[in-house]
């Protein structure tokens, strides 16, 4: 057992395998968009273009046994299943949140890198 | 070519790329500790305990490409190479810090959330 303060540099530490999971892109689209509001799974796999039905299920599942979303069944008819953060998810928040804008903002430079090495 | 604004929900937007590449836990702890100081490579190899020397190169190669990390040979005897942080790298140090941050801070709870589960 890792006893804390926590430490991303030891590999024995659960911080490396948390940041692991967090880190994954899939994971920050995903918890920036249950930021906003509750999403149904069909709605996270349209909006997460490109993300496979196979893909979003393990990550889902990922961030639910993480303790990181809530996944309720609405009884609706046909039934529907509904995503949301959980108190903890919703710490993340703000950290993935910047890691996307980063992204989308700095996309340009990190491609201007890349010519002038090609 | 992706015209800006750049939307990482887009599977064509190159940000999707550079989310991919910047939320790896190597890259979050690497620019991390550039972000103090520059280091030596195997100063690198030793702090971040676990990278094998290969990943640690692909990974500061990687760096390198995007524009975010600057290698210099230096006419020391035997040779050594030291990384630092471009500009644009550290616009990048307090986005992975706070993932590693949230990564240490919350790893107990992630803990707690997998011990419910099973």
């Amino acid at each position: 057992m890792f006893a804390p303060p926590y430490n991303a540099l030891d590999p024995r530490c659960p911080s490396r395998f948390v940041l692991t999971r967090i880190g994954d892109r899939w994971t920050a689209m995903i918890v920036s968009l249950l930021g906003e509001r509750p999403y149904r799974f069909g709605e996270l796999r349209r909006t997460v273009e490109g993300i496979s039905q196979k893909v979003l299920t393990q990550t889902l599942r990922s961030l639910e046994k993480d303790g990181l979303v809530h996944r309720e069944v609405l009884s609706t008819r046909p039934v529907s299943v509904e995503y949301s953060l959980t108190d903890l998810g919703r710490t993340l928040v703000p950290v993935v949140a910047s890691i996307v804008r980063w992204a989308e903002e700095h996309a340009g430079q990190v491609l201007e890198a890349h010519s002038r090495e090609a």
